[in-house]
């Protein structure tokens, strides 16, 4: 099943299926809101794809998912992982940080989710000086999760989207010397439009990740095409670490951190931050500017046989 | 004017006014729960004020603090402060952590707020061997606050709390390492039954700042009474710091930090952490084992007439 949430006035907007075309929506009538469905998950679904097959069918009306708002515009977690390897080593290099001890840990913090933007809405920063970066990820909405949950993990994904995470660098390394993770470095992020269930990525969905290619463009020109799936840690492994101590609402979005690939010469990056470390290696110093007020980004995610997923994110920056 | 929040069976409770003396209360007639309140504060203070007044007068039922829930029984944003430096100094001998850059930044991390745990309710953790540690803290709760708000930052703050920050101190160094902050380390706070607007606090409310003692005790033991005061940023600091790349949501709930003073020998402590490193410091290892399930620890703050403030934080800590 395919979910997008449309603007109605209120902060949760109002829930539509969206056709596994992503041409045509309708108004969900079993429940209103994205978050509604997520309390009440397991026992809906019957009725969700009787909605989901009749409109697959026909019907509804065009989908325009640059005026949907972000399939879930809040949640009561947004935990975000760092788990492709390439990324954390060409990071470490850009900043100059340690490397991390191989601790068969995930990385992991938490941001801010009272909001998430639209996936073509503007976004206001207050310095062109704090070194604003996108990053290209994708992430999972889950329902209610105790504490404890390990085994079953998986089965607590209900929906995987895609993020863009803003990042402001040059304050991320002074808040990470103090051990206590981001507050400023870390401004809101945005959804593409369209929330999926696992099995709508078909063979894509593998190993609890999403081997597909993230396009990522800056101001027009391609930057980087890496793949979902090199993930170090699985996002049951993320749900399960997530939920040691602590219940994980319905609803909690848990992030892959930005999409690396080893080959990243090659592929390029979801992120300016990591370009800055290739070329860090590669010309001794970095190059390539943090992003300008006016400067747009563009990141979707298409499936193998070049059809739509999760729909575009399109925004761009501006100043506060 | 004070607030408590009663149980109804919803995640939000029953918002009603307590009188000034925490021995009555009575449904709140102008909004059902505090999250409204705080969505239109400013102009509600009328009608409360007058609900306040009318129940100081008389009336009302009974107020019992062990029933209630936390004044706001979830909040979209949790943002933990550590402000006291003498907290900070002893964490560091007891940790082996690296002293941190005076940068004139203070720390904050932000933890989850889908829940804030009922003043007496039972903690539920997975492990004794995570070192189980109380933290005893005041907070603030915000009305709306918009991105780059500075001057006018003491103006946001809506309500005061008190707060236990349960901790659990052997995966905390763990994940401080990374950089990336808490997640495991850091599992559900609670709050004291009485959220009280500053002007409460009379001259108790200094420099945004609460001029108290916070008196804990650990299965009955006195355990520390230090002052709220030492704050080395006033709450009104740590709200511009929050907000300097971010809007603060109506509902934004900040903390100190461990309560924590320089005369630490003398005035105990409000977290375990702390006496270990005392112990430490003085008798070259720290001797004080965490917590063990079964194990309770209250924190309650008195004014300086002897009249209750917040209500009382009693809780046991059990296995999950």
């Amino acid at each position: 099943m395919r979910f997008a949430t449309m603007p109605n006035g209120t902060p949760d907007g109002r829930l539509h299926l969206v056709s596994r075309d992503n041409s045509r929506c309708t108004p969900c009538q079993t429940v209103a809101t994205l978050q509604e469905a997520l309390d009440a998950w397991d026992g809906l679904q019957g009725d969700l794809q009787r909605e989901y097959d009749a409109l697959n069918a026909g019907g509804g009306v065009p989908f325009d998912g640059t005026t949907a708002l972000a399939p879930l515009p809040r949640a009561w977690q947004w935990l975000d992982g760092s788990v492709y390897e390439s990324h954390g080593e060409l990071l470490q290099a850009v900043f100059g940080l340690e490397p991390l001890e191989k601790t068969g840990r995930p990385l992991m913090y938490q941001g801010l989710s009272d909001r998430f933007q639209a996936p073509c809405e503007e976004t206001k920063l207050p310095s062109e000086d704090d070194g604003i970066d996108f990053e290209g990820e994708f992430g999972v909405i889950c329902k209610a999760t105790p504490m404890g949950t390990k085994a079953r993990a998986k089965d607590r994904i209900a929906l995987v989207v895609q993020i863009n995470d803003w990042s402001l660098r040059k304050l991320g390394p002074i808040e990470m010397k103090t051990g206590f993770g981001w507050i400023q470095a870390k401004p809101i992020c945005s959804m593409a439009p369209v929330a999926v269930t696992p099995d709508e990525l078909g063979e894509a969905w593998r190993d609890a990740r999403v081997d597909l290619p993230l396009n990522v463009s800056w101001n027009g020109e391609k930057f980087g095409t890496p793949n979902g799936y090199e993930m170090a840690f699985g996002f049951d492994d993320l749900v399960a670490h997530a939920a040691y101590s602590r219940d994980l609402p319905a609803g909690t979005v848990i992030g892959s951190g930005t999409v690396s690939n080893t080959n990243f010469r090659e592929v390029g990056s979801a992120c300016i931050a990591e370009r800055r470390g290739i070329e860090a290696l590669d010309e001794g110093e970095a190059k390539t500017p943090f992003m300008s007020f006016g400067d747009n980004v563009r990141m979707e995610c298409v499936a193998a046989d070049g059809s739509p997923v999760f729909g575009a994110i399109a925004q761009k920056v501006v100043k506060a």
